[in-house]
C-alpha cells in the first residue's frame, strides 16, 4: 500500500506535481516541433514518445536525431523513447539507445493496425530475440493489441492471447499494454504477474461506440466500445490499482484528415490533457486517484522518480475546449472540442 | 410458392421491370425537387415517402401539397404516401388522405431517433386508437425500431419487443419493420404473422460497424452492426423470404452535414439503387432473388399490381460510383463513392 498517495483534496483545489504521460504521438518536422510545446500547457513534463514515425525508428541513429529535435523544442519536457518493432532493428544497437538516446522500450504493431504501422508485425514469434534481449536490458514492451481482421469491436480482446503468449515464454519482460479499451484487457492484465500493466486514455474513460459513429473526431484505434467496456475502465481506474496508468495516446491530425472516408485514427489530448483527466475522473468520483493515476503508478514502473514537487493547480472552475487550436501549418481539433469541462489548469 | 418468380437470369444481364422502394427520403423544397429525378436513374419507378419533413407531415392538406409537388416534378414515379405518427394526427382525415392523397401507412418514429424526429412518439400505447382506425382502414404502420437511450448497439433489438407487443394487440394491423440491422430483427418478422414484414436496406447488406467508425458517409440509423448481423441479413435475402424486401432508406444530405461532429445519419443511394443491389446480390451469390426483392414481396405485401413489363436491363459491367453527385444547389456524396461496383443500368 506504499504506493498509493491517498491525500484527501479540496475538490476545489488540487495541487500536483507535472504528470507522466506514458503514450503520446509527437509527429515529425515542423508539426512535430510545434506539438512539443502543447505537453506542458497540459500539465505534463514526461512523455513517453511513440516512434510510428514515416519511415518508423528502428534505428539508433534515427532515435538519437529525434530524440534531439524533441529536446532542442521542448527543454522543459523529459522524452522517454521508444523504437518500433520490425525486422529492421538491429538488436545490437538497443544498448547504446539505451544510454544515449533515452530508449526505455520498444512498441510491437500488428502490421497496419493504425496510423504509419504498415511495416509493423505479421507473426510475433519472430520477435522472440528481440524479446530476449529487450530483458536483458530491462526495455519494456509496449503493445498496441488489437488483431487485424477482426471487427474493431473484437479486435483488442482477439489479440488478448498474444499478450498471454509472451507474457508466459518471456515472465520478466516488462509488457504495457497500450490504451486499453476493454473488460478483457482489463482481466488480462490484472491475471499477469506485476510485469504487465496498462495505459488508459483519458477518451476511453469518456467515450463510447455512440458517441464515435456520429463524430469523426472521436475516431481512434482501439474504437471507443459498449458502455460496459467504458465503465470497466472507470471501474479498475476508481479502485486505485497501481497496474493501470495515464498514456493519453494523444494524436494531432490536420483537421482535414479527421473527416470523411477513410479518416484517420486519434484523438489529440494534450493540451488539456490534466483538465480533461480531472473532470473526468470528479464524474467517476475518484479524484482522490488522480495523483497516483497521472504521477506515481507509471514512474513506479518505469523505474524513475517519482516527482514531489508541486507544480500545478487543478481549479474546479469551467472552461471551454475550444473549436481548434492552431498548431504550426494545421489546424487541430482537440479532444472535447466545442464542449465545456469542469477544471482549469494554472502554474505555480 | 406463387410468389416466387425464380428466373434463372444470364449472369451478364438481367432483365427487369422497374423496381419498387418502399422507404425513401425524398426532403423538400428545391432539394426535393431535384432528388426526384434521381429516382428512376436508380432503376425505380414506385416509391414509399417518408413523412420526416420539418414540419413532420400530419395532416391531410400538408399531405396533399407534398404528394402534388413530387407528382409534379416527376411525372414517371407513382409515390405512395405515409404520415409521421404524432398527436397531431387526426383520424378523421385519414380516410380522404388514403383517397386523395394516395396515403398507404403511417410511420411510427421514436422521439428523436433519427433525422426531423423530435416530434416523434414517447407513449407508444397513446398511439392505440391510431392504430385501430389503421386497421380498419388497411393503413400499414411502418416503423423506425430503435430504443431511445440504449447504445446504438443494442438499440434495435431492444425496441422489438414493442413491435411484439403492438402486434399482439392488432394482429390484423399490417406492418414494416424499416431498415432492420440486426438478427434478432429477421427473428422477430419470421416469428410474427404475415402481416410483419421487414424491409432492407442495400447499405445494411454490404456495411458493417467496421465501415462507419471511419467513414462518416456510412453513418445511418440504425447503425451498421457487427459482421454477423450483416452476413443474417445477406442470409435472409439469400433464403428467398417473401417477408423481408427491398426499401432503401435512401437519405440524401448535403455533404457539408456528413462531416465532423454531429454528423448527420442517412446514406444517399437512389442514383445507383438497383445496380448496388446487383452488385451485393451477386456476392451473396443470390442474384436471382433480386426480381423478387425488388419488384415482387413488397408489391404483393402492400397489395399493389405486379409490374411485369421488363424496363431495365442490369448489366454485369462495371462503373466508377462517382465521389460526389449535383443535386440541385447540394454535393450529395452517394453510397460507395469513388469505388467501383460490378453492374451498370441500362433503360429499355
Amino acid at each position: 500500500m506504499d504506493f498509493y498517495n491517498k491525500n484527501t483534496h479540496s475538490k476545489d483545489e488540487i495541487l500536483l506535481p507535472f504528470a507522466d504521460d506514458f503514450h503520446i504521438h509527437l509527429r515529425q518536422g515542423i508539426f512535430c516541433d510545434n506539438i512539443v510545446k502543447e505537453i506542458k500547457k497540459g500539465g505534463v513534463d514526461r512523455v513517453l514518445v511513440m516512434p510510428n514515425l514515416s519511415p518508423p525508428i528502428t534505428a539508433f541513429k534515427q532515435l538519437k536525431e529525434y530524440y534531439n529535435r524533441l529536446k532542442s523544442n521542448e527543454k522543459d519536457v523529459e522524452f522517454l523513447m521508444t523504437m518500433f518493432l520490425s525486422d529492421k532493428i538491429n538488436i545490437d544497437e538497443l544498448e547504446i539507445s539505451k544510454k544515449e538516446a533515452n530508449l526505455v522500450g520498444i512498441k510491437l504493431y500488428p502490421n497496419s493496425v493504425t496510423t504509419n504501422s504498415v511495416e509493423g508485425i505479421n507473426d510475433i514469434k519472430s520477435c522472440y530475440p528481440v524479446f530476449s534481449k529487450m530483458q536483458e536490458l530491462d526495455l519494456v514492451l509496449h503493445i498496441h493489441g488489437e488483431c487485424i481482421g477482426s471487427s474493431v469491436l473484437d479486435s483488442e480482446k482477439d489479440f488478448l492471447e498474444n499478450v498471454i503468449n509472451i507474457h508466459n515464454k518471456f515472465p520478466n519482460l516488462r509488457i504495457v499494454l497500450e490504451h486499453i479499451s476493454t473488460k478483457e484487457s482489463i482481466e488480462t492484465v490484472l491475471k499477469c504477474n506485476d510485469n504487465v500493466v496498462a495505459t488508459i486514455t483519458p477518451h476511453h474513460l469518456q467515450l463510447t461506440i455512440d458517441d464515435v459513429v456520429n463524430n469523426s473526431y472521436n475516431y481512434c484505434k482501439p474504437v471507443a466500445k459498449h458502455k460496459n467496456h467504458r465503465d470497466a475502465l472507470r471501474e479498475i481506474v476508481k479502485s486505485g490499482n497501481k497496474k493501470f496508468f495515464l498514456g493519453s495516446d494523444s494524436a494531432p491530425h490536420p483537421d482535414y484528415k479527421k473527416l470523411g472516408k477513410n479518416c484517420e485514427p486519434g484523438i489529440f489530448s494534450s493540451t488539456f490533457l490534466i483538465p480533461y483527466l480531472a473532470h473526468i475522473f470528479n464524474e467517476i468520483g475518484c479524484l482522490d486517484n488522480l495523483e497516483n493515476f497521472v504521477c506515481r503508478f507509471g514512474s513506479i514502473f518505469f523505474r524513475l522518480p517519482i516527482k514531489t514537487k508541486k507544480s500545478i493547480k487543478i481549479v474546479k472552475q469551467k472552461q471551454l475546449v475550444p473549436n481548434d487550436i492552431n498548431i504550426g501549418l494545421f489546424r487541430v481539433v482537440p479532444f472535447l472540442s466545442g464542449t465545456t469541462i469542469d477544471y482549469t489548469l494554472e502554474f505555480l
